[in-house]
């Protein structure tokens, strides 16, 4: 018997909510992203390229100049003034908004988590569109919430599906992301946000409106935020960022509501980091303030643009028979449903193999996931490398199409 | 019978955790420090005089121009490599540490919130110093957990009092701030040190050690971080924060760690906030690698020892016959117990009335506050300012000291 037995490793416990996550869907797709050896679809990762970077520099270095002992000290939880009264200014375009209606927050994922950290107690049920935004889901699961999935068709989600989930599950909230939906692409008409928010204003159900993307449009006609319709602005959290207007790296988003709301999203906020970085406020408060962002956003759409058109019309032809796809009028992602029983998660080492990368589709489910989809961003790449890597990727797509069929032929 | 009887405003649910929180202990700090005709004690504000602000501007200047494009795009949720290498190689000054044991957080706040979101369940026991900081408390509480305070004396946490409250509550960890401790300014000498690392080891418990100003020494030996003494490294998650070094503006601070738990950190920071500011995160990264900050720390040092001499100097003569003050060998802290039943929360408007502010010290507990005492932070203002101040204070304690005595002459 030794006097000193060898000591196991000392082991960490991990809570719950994190058992068994070694690692994340969103940590997995920006390790993919950063090979350099395949073509990726699968990140919303913009195109650097586009970066304003020569305006953003100026700003900084105009912060650092002119205000550089205050972006260097700590600041309040609700972020900075000028950067809440620039935020209210582009919310105003749609709903009347105060500086004080706005907290800052790093980044939407933040926002998620401080409205999640604010509001949801465990067991309490959400729900989301299926599919949906899957780091929203997780912000919300590590919170103890039920996540459940609403139906969707082409126009978002279905009043009567969301009508019918409310009064079954009694939710403490619905997240939606009306414009350019992550992954679908889709948009909500004006019609159909109008039957969404009489469902409800009826049932008084909390919505957090997710809207990254709005600004990203290419084509149609801009839709109001549903917050601006009825009176859902007194019961709706909407949220924007930054960081596919402007730079990702920033982290910068911010959060629109109304009351007593606005006091806890304060202290949610305080209790997870305090503030946002002094600096990276200051700085984009400058941007807006001083430079042109819809010019910016314009040019940036007219890239996107024919990156999507590229991504669209070389999709068609390789796409199996009965397949659909979404042709979205802005944001980042397409979104295919290839059928078939093919398995888009498993396909997705041949792909790799092949050059190409996407984002399996079943992720993005809350539950019962449609696994043959698939979520295509167009906005990194260049028109021609789009093509050539979409040609690539169809072949992959044939010949699981094919061991599909010949499988279920055999059935 | 009206036929639209008058809706009552939309109330919005509160998570049980944040019900009745309308501000927290540090906004409230933030806003008294804001006021211009108030000498504030209260808050742990650098000087902005003090920042190193052509070499912070340097810094942003240098990162958009050779890593702009980088610098503006998503980056990993652990951390970009630069700033997890400069952070390795300052905490290997005291433990050997490899940049893949480094995770990167917004501040020191985050990283509370991080460990939180990853360790802790409802109901688990956190064991601190009594007093400790509140901001913490406040994330370990909002998870849930049982915050329970150990007996200290000058020489920090009490190795005996910390054994039996690990056999009788178990906790997931224990928190401590061993070097110049917030609120109190007090350290473990290293004997201390090595009781308490004997006493967690033997009982497989976690440390949470939290170190954001022990490189403000003003005199006095350094003292290694508990994490370094014998087998602590596996079983402890080590703080840093570049907050009261170089600036809290541009909040980036990191856990050092081993093992499996790093990989579950990662995960949660993820579902926070996905990643911190690639910006600020590259520019504190360079100027770690190509600025002196040991040499700007001194010049702080410098300042920050006269003005702790002032204020202990300013503040012996006014104290009541008995109270107790600390005279901390760095950080930013005094502690002071007043004793006479005063009532240090009570005073306040007093004091503020009078153009001082401190931070009572009730907040700082756990359980069962002394609610004589105050914290004051001497790093904010020039020695005068401090010495006019402090006496300011004294007549406004006299006052209460001779109103409590005078009541409990009456009892």
């Amino acid at each position: 018997m030794s006097e000193h037995p060898e000591q196991p490793p000392f082991r960490f416990p991990v809570a719950t909510r994190y058992a068994g996550m070694a690692s994340s869907p969103l940590k997995d797709i920006f390790a993919l992203a950063a090979r350099t050896d395949v073509v990726s679809f699968a990140g919303g990762i913009p195109d650097p390229e586009l970066f304003a970077l020569e305006d953003v520099r100026d700003c900084y270095d105009w912060v650092l100049s002119h205000q550089g002992r205050r972006a260097l000290q700590y600041g309040v939880s609700e972020g900075e003034a000028e950067l809440r009264e620039q935020a209210a200014l582009r919310v105003a375009r749609h709903l009347p908004t105060s500086a004080e209606q706005i907290r800052i927050t790093s980044g939407s994922q933040e926002a998620l988590f401080v409205i999640a950290e604010a509001l949801l107690e465990p067991g309490d049920v959400v729900l989301v569109e299926s599919p949906t935004y899957l780091a929203a889901v997780q912000a919300f699961a590590v919170h103890g919430a039920r996540v459940i999935g609403v139906d969707t068709d082409d126009g978002g989600v279905l009043p009567d599906a969301l009508d019918r989930a409310i009064r079954t599950h009694h939710p403490k909230l619905v997240y939606l992301i009306p414009t350019f939906q992550n992954p679908t692409g889709r948009t909500m008409d004006l019609d159909r946000r109008r039957a969404v928010a009489a469902v409800l204003e009826r049932t008084a159900t909390v919505l957090v409106e997710d809207d990254p993307y709005g600004d990203l449009r290419f084509s149609g006609e801009p839709c109001p935020p549903i917050a601006s319709l009825g009176a859902m602005s007194a019961q709706t959290l909407l949220l924007h960022s930054m960081s596919k207007l402007m730079s990702p790296g920033v982290r910068i988003g911010w959060i629109r509501g109304e009351g007593a709301v606005l006091g806890t999203l304060a202290v949610a906020k305080a209790a997870i980091s305090m503030q946002s970085s002094v600096v990276d406020q200051l700085t984009v408060a400058r941007y807006l303030a001083s430079k042109d962002l819809d010019a910016h956003v314009a040019r940036v759409c007219g890239v996107y643009r024919e990156r999507r058109d590229a991504m669209a019309t070389a999709i068609a032809p390789v796409l199996p028979a009965g397949a659909h796809v979404t042709r979205p009028e802005g944001g980042m992602f397409l979104w295919a449903s290839l059928g078939h029983g093919i398995d888009a998660q498993a396909m997705l080492a041949h792909a790799v193999a092949a050059g190409v990368a996407y984002l399996p589709g079943w992720s993005f489910y809350a539950e019962d996931p449609d696994r043959s989809t698939m979520r295509l961003s167009y906005v990194t790449h260049a028109p021609a490398v789009i093509a050539d890597a979409v040609g690539r990727l169809g072949e992959v797509i044939a010949t699981h199409a094919e061991r599909a069929d010949g499988v279920s032929a055999r059935v």
